[in-house]
Formats: C-alpha cells, structure tokens, sequence
C-alpha cells in the first residue's frame, strides 16, 4: 500500500506521475477487497469505478467544483482519496456513511442515494454558477442503470439545451443492458458499437472516397448536410450535448484525457465511459449483482459469511407460491429483483414476471393499466423508493380503486444505508391514498398471510409493507384481524406495528417488573386503521403510548391520537415515540433504535416517565 | 349540423363515406367553438385533434378496444363522438367531466389528468391482454409535452423493446417546440424537417444513383451496414418503435391510413402526427395558450368575457417584485407559466426564469441544486402535479434542509377540473417533508406577505400554498403571527385555514344566530402547526371543529386533535369537516363545498348537531 498511504487528499493524486496510477488503482482495488470482505458494503460498483473517480480527482478540484453523484454507492475511492480512509466503521453508527454525503466532508457536493437526479442537481448548481457569477465547475457522475430513470431524461433534455458547461459522466457498466430492460439499454449498446463505426469512418476516408474522386466533394456535402440536419449521431448529440465516447473506463489516461478535454469544451459534454463491474476480483466480475452490496465475505472466494432468511426472500417466495395457484398474478420490480426477493418468480414464472429497470413511476401506472384489464400486479418496491410513485399511486391506482399490490419492502428503520434509505415515510404517504389498505405483518408467517389476503380477499390498491431483515421474537399470526390485543394489561396500552413489536413486548416485560401494566395491541392494518380494538383497550387502561418507526407527521400515533379525542375518551396521557421529522442517519438498526428510544429499555423508560410525571401532576 | 346530428355512436363515424369526414370535422370544430364560447373548457387542443380523433374511431372500436387519452382536455371530439353530445353542463356538477372517466363511458379505457403516464397504462394493458389471451387493440395518445415527462420516457423504453402489439400516437403541436424547452423539442423539430430528407432521399436514389452505376450497390450496402448498426433514424427507432411519420394531422385520410397501418402492424408502433392546436378557428391559432383553458368568450372575436384578479396572478406580481430586489430569486415552473401567473416574471427576468416543460421531478432537482449553490429557487406548481415532486421534496430539497420556496397553486378544491386536478393531498403529503415550512395564505394581501417572508426570512423548505381562484370576503393580513383568533366566542373553537376561511366566518354568524358562540382560529401556518394557540381557545371553549378542504389522512384536522389528546386537555366534542378519501368530483367548487358540508350551512349544521347530540347525550 505504498502510493495510497501517502494520499492524504486530491492534491496528491493530481501530483502523482502518470505512470503511477494504474500502481494506486490497483492498491485501492486491494483496499476495498479486503476492507469490504470484513466489514461489507457495496463492492461491484465501486471496483469498476476506480479508475474513473481517480481520473476525476486529476482533473476536478472537488474542494472548489462540485462533483455530483449519482445514487452514490459508488463512491467509495471517492472517499479514499478525500482522507476518508477509515473503512473499519464504514455505514456504522458514527462511522463514515456509505454514501456521499456533505456533512462528512467538503468534497461531497450533494447528497445521493435515490437514483436519476444527478444531472437536474448539477444543472441547477450549474445555473446558479451563471447567475451568480462564481466559477467553478460541474460535473455529474451517473450509470447507465439510473439514465434509464425518468427524471434523468427530464434533467438530459434541459441540461443540453441550456448551453451551461457542465460535464455529464455517463458510467455505462452494461447493467441494463445484460439485463436487456428497455429501449435505453439497446441504445448504449448499440452506441457501444460506435468503435466499429469510427473505424469504419476512417477506413472510407482513407480508402474509399480518394479512390472516387469525382464524388468525394458531392458525398462530404451531402454528409454534412445529413448530419446536421436530419440524423444526430445519437440522442446525446441530439439533446445538445456535445458527446465523447465510448471510452474504456479502465484505461485510466484515456479517460483522463476525455474529462480534461470536456471540462475545457465549456459546454454541456457527454463522456461515455464503458467499465466492468466488479473489475479486478474475478469472483465478483462473475456474479457483480451478487457483489452489489454484500455482507462480510470470504476474500479469497468471494463466499459470504452469511445468508440469513429475511423478510424479502419470504415475500418472494410466497409470491411464487401464489401464482403458481393464480395465473393472473405478475411480478413487477424496478431494477431492484434480488434485493426485493425475486429471483425464484422470474425463474418459475419468466413471462410473468417484469423488470422495468430504475423506473419507478412506470412500474406503478403499468401496473394500474394491468389491473384494470384483469391481472393482479404485484409491484415489489422498498419504501424509499415507492416515494417516487406517489402520484401515480393516487392518479393512476386509486382514483379508479384498481387491484395493484405493493410489496413495501425495507419499511421502517432500514440501517446502515442511512438517511437516504430509510423507509418512515411510507407510513404517512401511502395512508393519503385514497382507498390504499395497508398490512404490517410483524412475522414471516403473518407476511405470507397477509400477502394471501391481499391478492385473494382485498379489492382496490393493497400495500403489505415489510421490514428490512428477519424477524425477531414474535413469530406468531394474528392476521385474522386488523388488530389484536397479544399481551393483556390494565395501567397502559401500548400500539405496535412491524417488527418493532418485538421492542414493545420486552418493553412491557420490564414496565412488569416496575409495576407497569401494560396491554400491548398490536395493529396489522393499518389503514383503515382499526382504532376500536385500541381505543377499547385505551378505556380500561386510560393511556395510550404508540412507539413506531416512522415520521411523526401522519404517523399511525397521531391517527390513533385523534381518533381518541374524537370519541371523547378521557386520557391520563397520551404518547407518540417515533422518528419526528424522519431525518434518520446510519447506523445498525439496533443503534438506532437505542439512540431514538425506540428500543425496550427506551420505550420503557418513556412510559415511566409519563407515569411519573402524571403521577406528580 | 346535418352530419353530427346523426353521429350517435362511433359505428355511425365509420359507416360514413371518406369523402363525408371533412365535412363532419368542420361541424364539430364549429360545435365546439360555439359551445365553449358559452361556458368554457380546453379548446385549442380540441380543435386541433379533431381530425385524428375521428380517424381513430375509424380506425378502433373503443367499446372493445382500448384507447388511453394522456392528460386528457384534448377529449372533448372523442365525448362528442361517443354519445355524449351534451356539452351544455360540461366540467359542472353532475354534467360532463371535462376528462375522460370510465365511470362515464364505456369508451373512456382509463382516467386522464396528469401528464405523461398514458405509455405506461398502455403497455400494462397490452401485457394483460397477453398474459390473459384477450384480443383487444391498445394505443396510447400522448402530446409531445406530454413526451417531455419522464414517465413518458420510461414507459417509452420499456413499451419498445416489449414487442407487444401497441400503437403509440404522438400529437405534435409543437407547443413544446414552440416554447424551446428542452432536448426533445429539438428532436421533434429535426424530425418534422424528416419530410424533406425524404424528398431528398427519393431524389437521390432516381437520379443520382442510376447516374453512378459502379458505386451504387457499394452505396447502398454501406447505407444498410451503417442503418442497422450505427445510425437509427431516430430515438423511437432505436427504442424500438416501427415509426411513421411525420403526417399532417389534418389530412384525415393519411391519418387514418397511417393508423390502419400501425394497428395491422401487430408490434410496438409510433406514429407520429403533426397538428395544429387551435386549428380552424383563427383567435386560437393565433394564440393557442391563451386558448388552452378558457372561460366564456366571444365566439367572433375570441375575447374573453371576464378576467378578474386570482391568487396566481397575485403571486407572479409579488414574485417579480421580489426579484427586483434580491438577484438571487429565481422562477421555475414546468409548462405552467401562464397558469401560475409567471408571464410578467418571465418578461422582466428571461435569464432568471425556467420553463422546464413538464418535468415536476427535474424542477424539484434542480431546484435543489440551485439552493445549495446560494440561489433562492422558487418553484410554482399545481399542488396536484407536485405531487410527482414527492420524493425530491424528500431526498434532494429536505435532507439537506435547502432553501426552496414552493408556491403551491390549486391548494383545496379545484372545481371544474375534478377527481384528477383537486389539491386535496398537499397539506399531509407537504407536512411530512423534513422541516418544510406551509403557509397558507387566505387573501392576496396575506399571499404577498408570506411569499416576502418565505424569501426573505425563512431558511429550510418552505410551502406557500393558494386555492385557485379569487380571495373572498376576508381580505386582511395576519401573517405576522403562526395563527390568529379573527373572531372571538366562547362556544366552540372553529380552526381554518385558506379561503374556507370565508366559509368558517359566515358559519360563525350564522350560529350566532343560533346562539351558539364560535371562536374562529385562523391558521397561516400549516407546518409546524402553532397547537398551542387552537388549544388555548379550546380550554376556553371546550370544543374543536376543523372544516377543510383536504384529504382525512394527514389533514390540520387531525393534528390538532391529537395535539389535544397529547395535552390531556378534555373535549365536549371534537369534530373534522374533510373530504375524507380526496376523491371529489368535478363541478364549481362553491357546489362542491356545499355539497360536502364544507359551505357556511354545512359547517354551522355540524357544529349544531354536535352541540345537540352532546346535550341529549
């Protein structure tokens, strides 16, 4: 690790001699093997990058110009070569994040995570540049995976026509295009071919046309003429961007050369940069969607140290199981078939089964035009992500009370991806809908239960939201009804959802032990929320504490808590624990829960609190 | 009217003669004029799609096959031709929706409103008709500022490549292109010059070609080597489309031979026709946007017969006085500058104003990456189109606590409009943004000061929301404080926001009457909510009622009430007065209050029921 260790920011890797990079990015491809194998994180992506973020680091200043991820996973030799070179808390609780992110450092210009809107971002900073009068550059950094979202078409179109410079780095690693999801992966990779073409060109200059002299003037003429007016390279030429590529990306003074040259252009440029995900570490190279984001891992063999059951791979699986008995279901997922559990539908039910790529707002309105022709579409989606279907979830699914149902995958606390991540405001949202029916299975079983009723028994749009990981304690069913009492009491009712009930079952084992009755009521639907069974239980116990996973602002606690004014019952007190204005950081999801009281011991401790403090009121 | 008198259905359209369709168009352009010159509607995209409107139904059978209208207005010829003649009560309660409406019609295959989604809703039709064996044909009818939308482009991308039989046709009236915005525009404006690259390619293949015999086959193998491979002719070749085009939208046979074609096809198709918007009637063509939504006018001159003063035009004044002083404010809006009163702004400061067409989810990004460069970004929007918008407001604006005012036209009932343009979600989805700020203006003077506010002394997201419309009888200014008691009693809090405000006063007086005594809490700002004001007046009075115009899940409503909860404070009664699951019909929006209880009568009624079932109780 001898060049690495001397790098202590950009400023050393724009000093190194250019006979020395391949040396440094093969020590940094070291770093993240080995660091990753222990610690996981997102591994593929960032190997294939390598080259071109130290590439970037020679020609932009990132103290001063403004680099704008993408997504962001990718941004590990980012934060390598911007002294933050401590991966052995990476995504942990007060560690590094593992996403760029302008709090942790000047060189992270804006914050990433959610795909497609690097180029709109950079465009606005871009603009502000003009208008101001500053002069820094702007440079946006996505993967031929996020173009395919359709904002980054909406930022595309704009960006080229507003003659700001401003460098657009499309990282094509031919993930959408292995996958064979849509027109746009065709295009790059039939642009990919561009190679031949060029070559093509030069062989007809050279050969071809001093041979035929007669014709040589008519035909550049006639060449010029077409190209100017009626057939554009492709897109990119077309939207007004001038366009460079396709250039190996691991071929590091090629694509420095292409970045030095579009940054002087002072226009809006396109560099078209083909790498391998995964590149350097065969295991990985092979398998990169098995190498996305991963766990530990055994270095030398790529094996992880541990696949666990969660709660996506039960969905999956019972899915399947589904439509093998209802031949009108379908699957629907948004680049996203492994990590929501998947792989097993495609591979059972291929013609059933549909990847739109990054396209969230497609994959809702596809899957309401669907259901209303017959089929009972499934979209698989993390929450997060959902947040991009909102209209389209009122507009096109509900409006006309249509049969879609949304496996919300990583709802609630999601870890150590961070606050770009976390799934707390599905809870708010998805209730706005009109009509929208929702289940908060708390166990495997109730998640197979419940996605059952879902497409047999329910009408209208359905959303059965889920936890990232596996469940805890409580591997019970009480799907049978939209709420149930699972520990009696008599001092305090405390309302559950989701795996946090787990938190609340021990809390109310430890309020035991303090004299602290409480009757747990653990609610499965919901929306419409069945605030009876709560407040039933509210008028023996006469308080009401609800502890979730979620934003505050129409959180399930508030739902309950007007319910409760509106019947006129009388409370000694009324409590919300949840995560206020859902800003949540990374972290383990068992930190986090410790550090916002949402843990037994701090739910408990909330309780005796408002005990207490009633008691001495 | 000889002709149209006698369409009673789409057979009759096809039982006529060819040369009898010129004429029909003719009756119904003339129908149309004269019936929106009396009482309003969207007509310059009616007249200019009534020729592919009728070739349509030449061509496709709408009570089997399936038509998808996107956004819709552009309906009106496909009403008129579907037995549904009566325009006299069109967009009023109980009469004609000015959108398609499957509840309406048989031949409306999916509701229409919002942009861009109409690919996707086909292409999930189409997927079904597969899946499930049916034989119905599916085309999709999108304009091309529609096309800007990014959902467009993801339904386009994914509808390419699926080889399902599938019509896409593209209603080219340049409105796009005429404005400038954007890289498609461009790309449309080079394919329209496509009629003369074919005239040049006729030209050169009889006469020049025939003249080189020794070159023309070398020629001509290259030509299909480099179209294969290289050189799609455009974007839609490329994704995957068969493309004709470009045709005159008004030469009805070419249209509907076109169409035949594409139909017969059996394979993804786009077809792409060029119109006219305003066509036929000079007023319109002149100036289409003008014509875009209209109210009554003069059907010789094309005046409009009233234009009053409304919160949009309000807030473009403010703005552009605003910017006047403080360079750093800049307007965005997406293909609404007119509806959201930003023409002055745009005269005045062209460097300083962006139309982005219709692309919610880039101007949100974009604003975004304006702010964190020192830029202060107002975004003017529908609050129904915001809601595509959702979840950048979230990830991009909020994360980073980025100062971006929002205004929020068409906050509360719309009205005419109907289910898919009412601004009934805003107030929950907005408060669940972190850290955004909502003000909610209820008169012009209150806009000006809390849009100078959200400027000048705000940071963080901030919200201005306003209804369409004009202000009513309250035309004062309590902006200076979060909430404000605008009339005293000792009965019955009564806690309002916006122009329901009216509403709520003259409740008020009304159950004077009554001798019921309402205090009247006026609420400017929606998020965080100033609690503690409504609580104090409910000490006093010890009953909340909360009338507004907005969904139940979310709403002021019920957070003030689980505020009260919170605080233990006792209620007589507790009552919200919402439009519970945010679907409402069209019609004006004083018929609409009235006819939800949200009118003076239906609010004073409530609160009298609620004073007489305590009393009884």
């Amino acid at each position: 690790m001898g060049l690495l260790d001397n790098i202590h920011s950009p400023e050393d890797v724009r000093a190194l001699p250019p006979e020395a990079l391949d040396e440094l990015c093969q020590e940094i491809r070291e770093y993240l093997i080995s660091s990753l194998s222990r610690h996981g994180g997102h591994l593929a992506s960032n190997l294939g990058s390598v080259e071109l973020t130290v590439a970037l680091h020679r020609v932009y200043d990132t103290s001063r110009d403004r680099l704008v991820f993408d997504v962001g996973h990718q941004c590990y030799t980012h934060k390598l070569l911007t002294g933050r070179k401590d991966f052995s808390t990476l995504r942990e609780m007060g560690g590094l994040a593992g996403f760029p992110r302008p709090y942790e450092s000047v060189h992270d210009a804006f914050i990433a995570g959610h795909a497609s809107n690097s180029v709109s971002v950079a465009l606005g900073m871009a603009r502000a540049r003009t208008a101001l009068g500053a002069d820094y550059d702007v440079a946006a950094l996505i993967g031929d995976g996020a173009l395919n979202g359709g904002m980054a078409f909406e930022g595309l179109s704009d960006a080229g026509r507003s003659g700001e410079p401003l460098v657009i780095i499309l990282n094509d690693n031919g993930m959408s295009i292995n996958e064979g999801v849509g027109g746009l992966a065709s295009m790059l990779s039939r642009m990919r071919t561009r190679v031949e073409y060029i070559r093509f060109k030069k062989w007809y200059r050279t050969t071809i046309i001093p041979r035929i002299p007669v014709i040589s003037s008519l035909l550049s003429g006639m060449k010029r003429w077409l190209k100017e007016r009626i057939i554009p390279e492709n897109i990119f030429d077309d939207f007004g961007y001038e366009y460079i590529g396709p250039i190996d990306g691991h071929n590091i003074r090629k694509v420095e050369n292409a970045i030095r040259w579009a940054k002087e252009y002072r226009a809006p440029v396109l560099v078209h940069v083909i790498t391998k995900k995964g590149k350097g570490y065969p295991p990985a190279e092979k398998a990169p969607e098995a190498f996305h984001g991963v766990g530990a891992f055994d270095a030398k063999s790529g094996i992880p140290r541990y696949t666990g059951e969660d709660f996506s791979s039960v969905f999956g699986r019972a899915l399947t199981e589904i439509a093998g008995q209802d031949k009108t279901v379908v699957a629907i997922t948004a680049a996203m078939k492994e990590g929501t559990g998947l792989i097993g539908f495609q591979e059972a039910y291929p013609d059933r089964f549909f990847d739109v790529g990054i396209a969230e707002e497609h994959a809702a309105a596809m899957a309401a035009g669907m259901a209303s022709q017959g089929l009972k579409p499934v979209f698989a989606v993390y929450s997060t992500f959902l947040q991009r279907g909102y209209d389209m979830l009122i507009h096109d699914v509900a409006l006309m009370g249509l049969h879609v149902v949304f496996g919300v995958d990583r709802a609630g606390i999601v870890g150590k991806d961070g606050e770009t991540h976390q799934g707390l405001f599905d809870v708010a949202y998805l209730a706005t809908v009109p009509g929208m029916k929702i289940y908060a299975p708390a166990s495997f079983r109730e998640l197979r239960s419940m996605l059952k009723k879902a497409l047999a028994e329910d009408t209208g749009p359905v959303a059965v939201r889920y936890p990232r990981g596996g469940e805890g304690a409580f591997k019970g069913d009480t799907s049978d009804r939209p709420a149930a009492v699972v520990r009696p009491g008599s001092g305090v009712t405390i309302a559950a959802y989701g795996v946090e009930l787990n938190e609340v079952l021990a809390a109310a084992k430890l309020l035991a032990r303090q004299n602290v009755s409480a009757e747990v009521v653990k609610l499965n639907v919901l929306s419409p929320l069945d605030a009876d069974t709560v407040l039933a239980s509210v008028k023996k116990t006469g308080a009401l504490v609800v502890p979730e996973e979620a934003c505050r602002e129409g959180s399930v606690g508030e739902r309950l808590l007007a319910a409760a004014a509106e019947s006129g019952l009388p409370l000694r007190y009324g409590k919300r624990l949840d995560l206020a204005d859902g800003i949540l950081e990374h972290g383990s999801p068992d930190a986090l829960r410790r550090k916002k009281g949402l843990d037994a011991g701090g739910i408990a401790d909330a309780v005796l609190e408002m005990e207490h403090g009633k008691d001495t009121a």
